[in-house]
């Protein structure tokens, strides 16, 4: 399935005509992307997503099969000409890929024409919402795991096609390789996988599978040693083929442990191959890994080099959706708003930049700034919901983080690499002071309004109060 | 992204080099796909994914780009050749899709050369996995939501591009529409959509924004009432667009309620729908639900006849997976068995069949027997794992549950409609007695082997101890 114009909800296309046909397909709207809510209840999010969402705005077409389709669909002659000639020719303002993000605080801005900024929501938060999940966790994972090599393995449990971004949010958030070869490929991604069960129960004797794969895979040999028994018939086997491999010239790369307690399994295997002379042998685990399973395991001393994670990171577990929104802030000349019974949903109005603030020694304080675009003093920063509570920004450095990265339905600059986009990341959320980062009860990172986008906020709820 | 030869764990293509450079690239396989848990602590699973996976299959082929990636990524010449000409030319037998399965027993069986049938498990597991997850999520909110419409909204926290599967899976659980443009496109399901917070915002007022909406749309007018005040605001700019639509001779489709307590203001707007004459407008009602939500809500008395479903539907919350495996039961011209540790987790060898058991009535007595392919008779069923279990099938009617789908790489018969799929899952879902269906401590559905399967596990298992 590629990425067309109907790939959106029903509801934007039926607003679209009714825009259009009221005059205002020229009319400028802004909108702004956010999440009300941390995954996983931690201190940061990852922001991933956007230079897909770039190369398939740069793209989106109606395609023939999209107008024939909406053609049927009581859509006015007008509009659907109006479709056939879509092309996405708005500009965006965007946190970097790879920046650690906060909530309320705007992630992404959108300026366009009304209808192709309504059009164009449900595939942007059908992206970035997933890649920042995604990243977020990864980011997690490589936290607990240190240098040790992470491995996505989650293809086969991804939510079908998810799989294919699943291994590029990985990567920007912390991961060393991906098991998926599309993925890799596309991606330019360090590829990994040496064998499975199915290949040892192919063979008679476990022996017999190590001895071919080895021969086969000299280099690049991993052997899978828990197909029958892990300590009696695994460990013995794959001591037996390194030796081998030796007087070959070759080194044994690895083992896997794929089922029963890693920990003990992993100690005795290492004391095992240390025996053996074969202390270069790495050892491999897999089975239901998580950041609290692999934290346990490094707690308990498991001598483990390399983790491969599967389902927990490409769903995003426990959360498996982050509800990343898209509202409108500006439109018909005036900034917008919509109210809200619960307080905290209530959206900040107008156009706006976000800065993180630092302080006099550059250091982060762990705060960003949310302001009118066209702000210039900021010495305050206001709660956003508790009106009681503002803090002083006197000598703070700021750092503006909405760059314009599309302009007029075209990029800005050149597309950033997957390993440019993780470098970045790794190097941002380094900055990140550890007490946001820590899973149990994270520090709350600050988000707050500058007084002229309070008032403006205050101002627009009495008026339609 | 389109599905071809890379989208798959790179081991498998390493293995497939080891089959090949040892003279078994033809020699004949079987693997099951099958799981081990039920979803969602239910009673029974909706298989989904079948004509997809199909699909795919019938046009795999590794394009050029796959192709010089694999050439550069330590393949030998000869595989790389192999890979080139590659099409998919194995034998499926399969459960019905849409049809009600459960653990243990193998939901479909691939029969195909080593290297093939290694290289699509990770496509096929990607794609049943999740439909499977989805369609089975969409059969719970169906069974709670009796007769009222149901429609997916979940595309924008969908993983990705898994919206378009997602949508699919959940017609075929029950849901009557998608909000999801693409997906109804391209397998005809019904669409739905009208309008969001930010059409009314995009208005200075919001009775201005409902006259503009059903003047564009008169005919299929659903108004979203919470942008502001639902029962101050929202509702009685409502009924006024309603009597007016009534004086051009067109009627109000309905109203949606998307924020707040749903069972207090459908309650209150019904009330004073009905008291303004306007009993044919429908209650829409979206925000978080599942089916419990639902069953709470209808258990409230809420008069509500739409409910709009999102995340918990296409993320299959709270699981989000399903852990599906594919596992090698014939290789070598001999069945073939993987041991583990925890007996719930030995495979079950060789070429299989599975029956659904009826009584002499023909009802379904709420089990499945697995015995071998070529078996005939079948008096008892044994427990997969307690050898003091068994039960007599004396005088029992058996339905075959595994039937071929695709021989040799192409399609046994014409692909199924997804309407055509749904209502066969309506019918077998139907058929399966409510104590399955329960959603508090299902009944446990029986899954049994017949006595020469039970004793060739056995006598494998013996053989590996």
């Amino acid at each position: 399935m590629e990425i067309t114009g109907t790939y959106t909800d029903q509801y934007q296309l039926t607003m679209a005509q009714a825009y259009f046909n009221n005059g205002r397909k020229d009319e400028k709207a802004v909108f702004d992307y956010f999440f009300r809510k941390l995954p996983y209840d931690g201190g940061y999010a990852v922001f991933a997503g956007l230079e897909i969402l770039l190369d398939v705005l740069e793209k989106l077409k109606f395609d023939d099969t999209d107008i024939e389709f909406l053609s049927n669909q009581g859509f006015d002659a007008a509009f659907i000409d109006y479709l056939r000639k879509f092309e996405f020719t708005g500009t965006i303002y965007s946190s970097r890929e790879g920046d650690v993000v906060f909530p309320t605080r705007p992630v992404l801005v959108v300026e366009g024409t009304l209808p192709e900024a309504q059009i164009v929501e449900t595939l942007l938060l059908n992206i970035l919402n997933y890649h920042t999940l995604i990243a977020t966790k990864a980011s997690r994972i490589r936290l607990v795991a240190g240098e040790r090599k992470l491995i996505d393995f989650g293809m086969r449990r991804a939510h079908s096609t998810a799989a294919y971004h699943a291994s590029r949010a990985a990567v920007i958030g912390g991961f060393n390789a991906t098991s998926n070869v599309k993925a890799a490929k596309d991606f330019d991604i360090p590829v990994s996988g040496t064998m499975a069960h199915a290949f040892v129960q192919s063979f008679d004797e476990e022996l017999e599978a190590f001895q071919n794969f080895a021969n086969v895979w000299p280099e690049n040999c991993v052997l899978l040693v828990d197909t029958y028994d892990t300590l009696k018939s695994g460990l013995p086997n794959a001591i037996k083929v390194a030796k081998e491999l030796e007087e070959s010239g070759n080194r044994l790369k690895g083992i896997r442990l794929d089922s029963g307690d890693l920990a003990y399994l992993a100690k005795k295997s290492r004391q095992m191959l240390d025996d053996a002379g074969l202390e270069y042998v790495q050892i491999a685990a897999s089975n239901q890994l998580d950041e609290y399973v692999i934290k346990s395991l490094l707690d308990q001393g498991a001598p483990i080099d390399v983790f491969g994670v599967g389902t927990s990171l490409v769903i995003g577990r426990p959360d498996a959706a982050l509800d990343g929104v898209y509202k409108l802030v500006y439109a018909n000349e005036k900034p917008r708003i919509k109210l809200s019974e619960s307080t905290a949903k209530i959206t900040l109005p107008d156009k706006k930049q976000v800065y993180r603030i630092y302080n006099t020694k550059g250091e982060p304080i762990g705060a960003d700034l949310v302001a009118l675009a066209n702000e210039e003093s900021m010495d305050l920063m206001h709660h956003p919901f508790d009106v009681l509570r503002q803090m002083k920004l006197a000598n703070c450095k700021r750092e503006p983080l909405l760059n314009k990265v599309m302009e007029n339905g075209k990029r800005s600059g050149d597309p950033r690499s997957v390993s440019e986009i993780a470098e970045y990341s790794k190097e941002r959320l380094g900055a990140l002071p550890e007490e946001y980062k820590r899973f149990d009860n994270p520090h709350i990172y600050k988000v707050g309004l500058s007084t002229r986008l309070n008032d403006a906020r205050n101002e627009l709820i009495n008026q339609y109060k």
